[in-house]
């Protein structure tokens, strides 16, 4: 696999920049509690937010709204949780456009584009496209809804027996934020926090979608050769939905955390696949969704 | 446009159970201040989630994870935010897929489509599809991203000179918490809601993904022969993306609040429609980023 060249380096080190972005704001205040209130215009630091297209083989897959920044990670992330790929040997090549390649002369928005070339005998297969593309005009509407848009009907993380203490998972939201570089400064960001079994903070990673920093996480585990991550907890910054259990499950990680509430269809499919789900992670309690038996230090 | 037969809306009364689905849940506490801690069963309600396919004069357009309910107004008020309708009579019939209809007889998931058929004369334009599916290998790194993604290149809210004051905004949050009856069921729901210049709750809707409330919301004013939304407040629960301003935008609504942050682009695009846009909405303080002469009483 190769990655990035020189000039794909000085492309996404440019892109840098846009993780945050300062604007002028008018901060209103109204009256009350004795202040007089009124309004003054002041800097404001915004998360960052510009498109990023993913194309593969050639052959434009999707385009993502995101926060610049990760940008190989969150293209190779997408493509594990897409059912694509699942180790470095799928990549033949994974680097961002730098306007030539695609014969314009004028292009000046440089690493907007993650171009992937896969290795020989790797397809986008049907089943993967069916999240990105709906190419059936029935695909969505038979009985069992999760088989259908599913992409991992036989994942299971069965296998992984690790067991976590719950005192462990309490303590990662602090973490996470104090993790949290981006965040801090403009509010407006998701995170998502890879964690070994005792806790302790591997990777952590932002963007105004939660999907994208899950996919940043992975992708980011992917380039490193460290799929499948057995073992780890995937902590989030909100909510877990259907998209978050399935790229969880595809990265081989058996225990998904989040601060707020799992939907319905992220329960089901955790339940499905053996998958640890953990919501409402706040202060000094959870609630545990699926695979409790891999919690300690929590009975009654 | 026919909208509803009673078939459809046995089937949408009968995804009306979706909005809330019921599971077990462990219940884990850690000790401290004096409790023992430990863990208790109990029933928890959940956001339901489920895929909702788009179909339009008999093709599939996108597959949306939603929470269930109002699912024609979904459809349609996505159809606006991709500027492909923008009238009722565009619409010549919107019904939600039966099964019969795409000639399957084993379908079970009734309702999970919404099958749309535009009027003559409306079809489904390449700048629409841009946003739900990738046509061109370089349709995102031109130099100016905004209008390469953005579906409203001449769109203008530069007419509506309709004034917000600073208090009657403060209110809305707290009347938006108010309305939302599943959210204080679930804590899981994304919810939006439309207000009058007054601070009138006009409608509210809520979805597992905010763009999904938002669709709601604008779907059910065009289903309802109300577009554009001129004089209108949009208050949505969560960040404010480049997405959510786009869709204002096509729906004509002149303000939106978020109570949370928004991000750069939603910024530079609201700048460049005329939008007024209002961030960190939270007890008497707010955010003005664009378009503050909208708003009255808070002069210092």
């Amino acid at each position: 696999m190769r990655t990035l060249s020189e000039r794909d380096r000085k492309a996404e080190g440019g892109s840098l920049s846009g993780r945050t972005s300062r604007r002028r704001v008018l901060r209103v205040t109204l009256p009350g509690g004795g202040q007089p209130g009124g309004s003054a215009p002041r800097a404001d630091f915004l998360a960052g937010e510009e498109p990023l297209g993913i194309r593969v083989n050639g052959t434009a897959l999707t385009v993502t709204m995101r926060t610049p920044g990760d940008d190989l990670e969150l293209a190779a992330g997408f493509l594990v949780s897409e059912a694509v790929i699942g180790s470095p040997a799928d990549i033949a090549e994974i680097k961002l456009c730098d306007g030539t390649a695609c014969g314009h002369s004028d292009h000046s928005g440089m690493g907007n584009i993650a171009d992937v070339t896969l290795a020989a005998g790797v397809a986008v297969t049907p089943g993967a496209q069916r999240n990105f593309m709906t190419t059936s005009a029935c695909g969505v509407c038979g009985k069992t809804s999760i088989e259908d848009i599913c992409v991992l009907p036989h994942a299971s993380l069965a296998a992984d027996t690790t067991r976590f203490a719950a005192d462990m998972l309490a303590a990662l939201p602090g973490r996470l934020r104090d993790a949290q570089r981006v965040f801090s400064r403009t509010g407006g960001l998701h995170a998502a926090g890879l964690f070994t079994a005792e806790g302790e903070l591997i990777v952590v990673r932002e963007d105004v979608g939660r999907h994208n920093a899950v996919d940043k996480v992975v992708g980011w585990a992917l380039l490193g050769g460290r799929l499948p991550l057995a073992g780890c907890v995937l902590l989030v910054s909100g909510r877990a939905s259907f998209e978050l259990v399935q790229k969880a499950v595809l990265a081989g990680i058996p225990l998904l955390a989040a601060v707020s509430a799992p939907s319905s269809l992220a329960v089901d499919l955790a339940g499905q696949a053996g998958l640890t789900l953990v919501g409402f992670l706040r202060g000094p309690s959870m609630n545990v969704y699926t695979g409790a038996r891999r919690l300690s230090g929590c009975s009654s």
